[in-house]
């Protein structure tokens, strides 16, 4: 037998309206009655595997050990894979689908360990239809595992390196500006970009932003560095230090997502002010040239 | 002492926006802090039985042993009964108003057993209002069968034949065809027909299906049978026999519903494909008298 | 050490829509994984501290009991405090920011008993940015409490009666009228006003509403004293006992809030009905110069 797990943490694409997160839920309970389980979100986009992939990859240091079990899964019943990877030693294992939704978790978790593709049909439920693998197969295998099956019990193990990889957009540098995307549009508006603090470091306590430059309606602002949303003031657009490190285009108690008119996978273009009719100082002024929405 | 449960399912309309479904297992956990709560769906339309019931129908042979607490009650307050019904022998117990929000469920779960209306206050909670039954009346009631409570110290006997039925729809034939509804349209616009595949195996591999006759815009399309939402290929209307083993008019990564601008309770006629300007045989055609949404 | 808990009332205004809530429960997790989590609500309308305050006064008497945590925190990450304030003789600790949120349910509940600030940061988790004090700072300090650390350990003790205090706003009288307003509006578009029955029961069964007067648009309707919503018959307005003891403005299976175009912090005028064109007796009748909106 392998170890046993306790917590299974939970996130699909199934939304919260239909029965479907209960009805895993209910599977899980019937095989694994001690585990607890933990909904991280049911509400990625339907199908959106960038987005399920990277709230993953956010939320894997903060997981209690046990089963992530994860299903955006646009290829249920065809020939794409589930699989159960393990990480951290065994502290974790990793449960889903192979399309790219685990593996930047995977990588955030440290690599994976044993993997194993869930061709053991014993564990799983026997299903009239074949669309709902997140209830037949994969919450199955995550309360087994809890249970202690081991992992090469589920399935005949493969190779890590050949999963699925995913997809996780990388900022570069050009002519001095850092060219970077809007990963993650929070329930507040704050926009989550795949830029850390120390790219914009050099740039100060204001930093030039302009959006909307691909779509032919390019719109710049300044933006302050701020630790705080309050600190902002109001109607001033921010860039604050997110609760996972990286930076954001952030309003105080307004979205900025609205604000900017941008979303996920959008290009935002940081650039440091230039000294004419901007402010290179420590003072925040908004120059005259730049448009300011609403 | 009657048998101890350790799991409520739990079923309503109640939203998840106030704390209703909170306050309900608040009172559970003080009565029977083991119990633990699996939420099926808070988001059944307001008010809607048929729904509720559907849903409850659909899960009811996934659910864990234990109590089903089921609340979509229009009644609060009036003289409409509250009713334990055990199944299965006393492997499970389900609680809820008596008016045809159970009935299907209960026939699903083999039908009924003991049942009772819930008439023993003493089990109650002492409410300043009478509008919120599920947690004066259901929620204390669930969290005592947990504890052992016996189901006859709940209320009076009553025959279970006399609680009120539920109603689901069947379809029909009707001069070769079969006229069916929509049960219901889920989280992917997947619209699950009360059409089996038995009934319209004999139609080959592409039916013929008309919506929106009853209501002056009739639409004509031809669907494909298939597996998965993958093999329908894009924008192809398709016939998937979905995770409960009924027919779902489904598109893959698309809404069917949108697309074809029906919902629950809305006819839908299942044909075979003519012989006259249609595909009789096996390759699938789009028949050019057909209207092409979009 | 202190006392030990088991339960977690948890509410907020992260929604569900992003992983907040889940992070929070697997912090909670990690160090105090016997604590079972509730979920009242999450979808407190983003930095509505009224609402949220006014949701945990209504509940407080229901609560499991053990500690609640609560997050509607506009202020986070500035100077605002953090803190925890026992109440019920230790029954119950209270955790969140100090800015009103807590205040009225810590009244409900009999008022505080020893209160900190949470400035012990062995209790807290390194963050990487300072906006997401839920998972930092709030949720270890209401898992080790779960643990049996004593709430002093936590932090320096605070007076409580120099806490923010919260605003529930309270209904005045007016030449025989009563001026109250909407605390608050459910699901289903019942509006709960901050007038108890008492104030009202010398008007009798029917009593004069008048809405809209504060916005130049003034909508005056008769409402029927209610015990249900069945009872009030179909499309008559009623003034119904709601759950918590408050008369609610209220339609039978309909949105009163969308019937009269009222939401939270909406005026109410409550008046009896005029000799003159206006029914003074038991039999509801609905005078000819009330404008009857659709």
């Amino acid at each position: 037998m392998g170890r046993r797990y306790d917590t299974i943490s939970f996130l699909t694409d199934y939304g919260t309206v239909d029965e479907f997160v209960g009805v895993v839920k209910s599977v899980i309970r019937e095989i694994a009655p001690h585990a607890t389980v933990i909904d991280l979100t049911h509400e990625v986009p339907p199908f959106d595997i960038r987005a399920g992939s990277l709230t993953l990859a956010r939320t894997v240091a903060y997981l209690a050990s046990g089963v992530v079990l994860a299903v955006v899964d646009p290829g249920v019943g065809t020939d794409r894979r589930c699989v159960a990877i393990e990480v951290a030693d065994g502290e974790g294992v990793m449960v889903g689908p192979d399309n790219g939704l685990l593996a930047p978790a995977v990588a955030m978790a440290g690599g994976a360990g044993r993997a194993v593709v869930l061709s053991n049909t014993e564990y799983h439920l026997e299903a009239p239809g074949a669309t709902f693998a997140g209830r037949d197969i994969l919450a199955p295998v995550a309360a087994h595992l809890c249970n202690g099956v081991d992992l090469y019990e589920l399935g005949d193990p493969i190779d890590a390196d050949l999963l699925l990889p995913g997809v996780v957009p990388l900022p570069r540098e050009e002519g001095g500006a850092i060219v970077g995307e809007v990963l993650w549009v929070d329930h507040f508006g704050n926009c989550q970009l795949n830029v850390g603090p120390d790219e914009v470091a050099h740039f100060g306590d204001v930093v030039k932003i302009t959006v909307g430059e691909l779509t032919g309606t390019p719109n710049t602002r300044v933006a302050k560095r701020a630790d705080t949303f309050f600190d902002l003031g109001t109607g001033a657009l921010g860039l604050v230090l997110d609760s996972y490190g990286m930076l954001a285009l952030c309003l105080d108690r307004r979205s900025a997502a609205q604000e900017l008119c941008i979303g996920p996978s959008d290009q935002v273009v940081l650039e440091p002010v230039s000294d004419d009719g901007g402010s290179a100082g420590g003072a925040v002024s908004v120059p005259v040239n730049l448009r300011i929405d609403r």
